[in-house]
């Protein structure tokens, strides 16, 4: 993974001479005067760990498994939000671990609780690093260091029951990983959010992800019938059947916990057999309004498709609805609407069918295969365009919500009004663009992707515009983040959210796992 | 509902004169030598509580709801487990609160609670009074005496969403009138427990209800969106969109907390469209084995029918699989399935058409919709037939679990011997019998009702039963409950499936809601 941006350095993208254009004359996007710092220039402060401390961890996951060489400090700061690329372009390792352990086992996680508990230092559990909501950037304060705690090789498929249909795997796997191993046994899990080529199965379930198949395979917390976590107090195990009625669901107080409350170093997941088919098609819609409606006709009366996602008039115009062919398609009229089925032949049939008569009948136009499949290749392919809109000196952002149906109109609305209102420039206003990937039968996302020039202050441009935006959201009634989680950049917002007794619920149970409170500081809990 | 028993008097089962037979030799059941205790009989205690902490509680919700006359006490005593109608029959009213509180708002519950706490008064959250794990029992010890908080009066439906199809509903409404309710928009919950006549949504939601169609329309848990909360802390609102990343889903530690936590005041629900077409059908399988394997395909490769049930052996010979029908259709060889379809006709034709042709593939044999329909003619009338069983002199209880597949037939072995050896005596064998009825693609419940002869002591008997059996589920893996609650009953088999650890977390939650621990003491926690 590249230190400063996204992915592949080999993968690179390079923008197409339409979007330089239209970064040139519609936002007024300027080279940066300075060039991003090099790997070599990163500022880090020295290692605050006492000698005594670092042996004790070295003794607890052994030598080769604490390291605090540039490298690994470096490669673990901060995750990947654009705030986190623009620090790091500019050379701020500020927030760099102090040192970065690979514990091997379930109890060597429980030990290095326990030692850095009594010595007071802050833990940040570590999956693929890919947090876009600064959930890696714990507070230092009142610690004697942060270490970050690197679940790389917890990174095993225990066991598989088929008859279950579940399977037990490590935090540490990445999600590529876990695919390859599952598929040795036909199976998957069908969970590709954008972060898939890096992201682990725990950042999935401490950051409740939600994939680009959700509509088919479910959000990731529905896969989640199991959990191990190891806090400082010990060990919890929940889950002994998919459902209960034994108390409340504790699975779900783990879930969404960002590492505060402990370490997850084990999942028993819902596995699904590979499907036989595939197919994604395009459809357009003559405005958002009208897609929205058709997509909450099939979200209501079923049956569903694996994928459906609707992109506004801005990012149809755009092209942005397939990143990995930017610029190819732009210059459209009305929302692309991409629609897919997996699944074996009867059901992929029948499920298109119906599918096809709901958009037909709201006004969908279909397109064939040709802008889905379009899609399915880039689907991955957008966090390296960012790389290089930073580079051309674009700021470039995303932002996610949901709420109820009846209430998506004026989220939406509010959401590009503040966005325009805290970017634009009298030269320029921001492009603003919007799509809906996740629906449900009571409500939808929305996911909102902004490009502006960047000013002098990039960084205080941004933190500017997100501190509007996540006011906007809470005044529309949504939800300050549907997929991408709380970290410490919607800690504010998500106490608001969740009001002053749900707060102190949370500290509560943090207080109680986790009482000297070393796990990821001011992280999730303001 | 009948003080002592279940429901309506007037529609009190009469027992088929094979069943007598039945109870009689197979069983060795004999009339009980005492009859049963008359409503007058009842012995209650004096009312605890002191005249200045009656003024102010008629000062918070109005004279006129504030009752303590013997009527209301009795009916407000206990749940309907069959240990609670044993009691009752017996004529042992001591566990009836000294008082019943009849708040109208979401205000007057705040209030309520804020006095209780003030005043040391235990507070017992009630809706329908259909608890049947102890849950409506709380532990006096160190109180100034309990009041049940019966939330009839919050019965309104508040408002639809049509868009979102959701419905803002108090808790107070019982199943049917919120069905008829919701009826005048075209609308349902589709959550038809078998205390459907009785129970309340507040009920379902505090318990985790789930319903004979949750195949189709999911457990009440999934149906909850958003929720109210008073507290004796103020006040929760909870659920800003279908699902959310924003943390842990503190709707989740709302559902199954028993009144412990606060007190529900208000539900957003999921709502569907009223089906045009209802369609139940039955199938046979040779054996339990067979039958679970095919249930299994179903959930696992879809579609889903909207009800699944499968009876075992025994279950299916005597002909409980529709109680309605008890006598009916005994002597049965093989194990009868009932398979619903609710919806629109295309979607009904399709499931219908996928699932036979499973069902067929694995075994079954169609019996056409006559076994179906007998079911749902009968579906809610199996604990009115209890009560004839009481008084027959049989001990009649149900147990329910859940676990994964693979764990299925160890399960149900476990629980079937040790009922059997519970209550076997040297002459007779208890009657044991088991149906699943709500399965999952990793998983599914098991249902078990047994009858045995009444013993000269029928409350020692089924206690020592039920310690055992809860053992057992532990032992082999279940969960102590899949859709019954946790209540007294399985407060420690609760304690020793969530670890210490998981009970810690619940602790710490109840203490900083209800410092006091008015709520519920002695229910869910130990």
């Amino acid at each position: 993974m590249l230190w400063s941006g996204w992915g592949d350095p080999a993968k690179a993208a390079d923008l197409p001479q339409p979007v330089r254009k239209l970064l040139r004359e519609l936002l007024g996007v300027r080279e940066p005067a300075r060039p991003a710092a090099s790997f070599g220039e990163v500022r880090l402060g020295p290692v605050a760990l006492s000698p005594l401390i670092l042996a004790e961890l070295r003794r607890a996951v052994g030598a080769d498994h604490v390291r605090f060489d540039d490298d690994a400090r470096i490669r673990h700061t901060r995750g990947k939000s654009t705030l986190d690329l623009l620090r790091m372009r500019e050379g701020d390792g500020a927030d760099a671990p102090d040192a970065v352990l690979l514990p091997g086992t379930h109890q060597e996680v429980l030990d290095v609780l326990r030692l850095c508990a009594e010595h007071r230092v802050a833990v940040v559990p570590f999956g693929g690093g890919t947090s876009v909501v600064g959930g890696l950037a714990p507070s230092r304060r009142g610690f004697a260091g942060v270490v970050a705690l690197d679940l790389a090789r917890l990174n095993r498929l225990i066991s598989v029951d088929e008859e279950s249909m579940v399977a037990d795997l490590e935090p540490g796997l990445r999600a590529p990983q876990a695919e390859q191993l599952l598929a040795g046994h036909g199976l998957t899990l069908g969970h590709f959010p954008q972060s898939y080529e890096y992201a682990t199965l725990g950042g999935f379930a401490a950051a409740r992800s939600s994939g680009q198949a959700s509509a088919g395979y479910g959000r990731f917390d529905d896969m989640v019938v199991g959990v191990t976590v190891a806090t400082p107090r010990g060990t919890l195990e929940l889950g002994r059947a998919p459902k209960s009625a034994a108390g409340p669901d504790l699975r779900q107080l783990v879930l969404g916990s960002e590492g505060a409350f402990g370490v997850i170093t084990s999942l028993r997941l819902r596995v699904r057999r590979a499907p036989a088919e595939k197919v994604y098609e395009g459809w357009r819609f003559a405005s958002f309004t009208a897609g929205t409606a058709a997509l909450r006709r099939v979200a209501q009366e079923g049956p569903m498709p694996t994928v459906l996602r609707l992109s506004d008039e801005a990012e149809t115009m755009v092209g942005l609805a397939e990143p990995g062919e930017i610029g190819g398609f732009q210059g459209e009229a009305g929302c692309l609407a991409v629609v897919g089925y997996e699944g074996d032949g009867d059901d992929v049939a029948y499920r298109r069918e119906r599918t096809a008569e709901t958009l037909s009948g709201l006004g969908g136009v279909y397109l064939g295969p040709e802008r889905g499949e379009a899609w399915a290749r880039g689907r991955f392919s957008a966090p390296y365009l960012r790389d290089a809109l930073l580079a051309a000196g674009a700021t470039v952002e995303t932002v996610e919500t949901a709420c109820f149906w009846s209430g998506l109109p004026r989220l939406y609305d509010a959401v590009r009004l503040v966005l325009g209102a805290a970017l634009g420039t009298p030269g320029a206003s921001p492009l603003v663009m919007c799509h809906v990937s996740h629906v449900y039968g009571t409500g939808a996302s929305l996911y909102f992707t902004v490009v502006t020039a960047q000013s002098d202050d990039p960084i205080g441009q941004w933190e500017t515009a997100k501190r509007a935006v996540n006011e906007a959201i809470g005044l529309a009634g949504g939800t300050i983040s549907h997929h991408h989680g709380v970290g410490g950049d919607h800690r504010a917002a998500y106490a608001a959210e969740i009001g002053e007794l749900g707060v102190e619920i949370l500290r509560a149970v943090k207080e109680r796992l986790d009482p000297a409170g070393i796990l990821n500081p001011g992280i999730l809990l303001p």
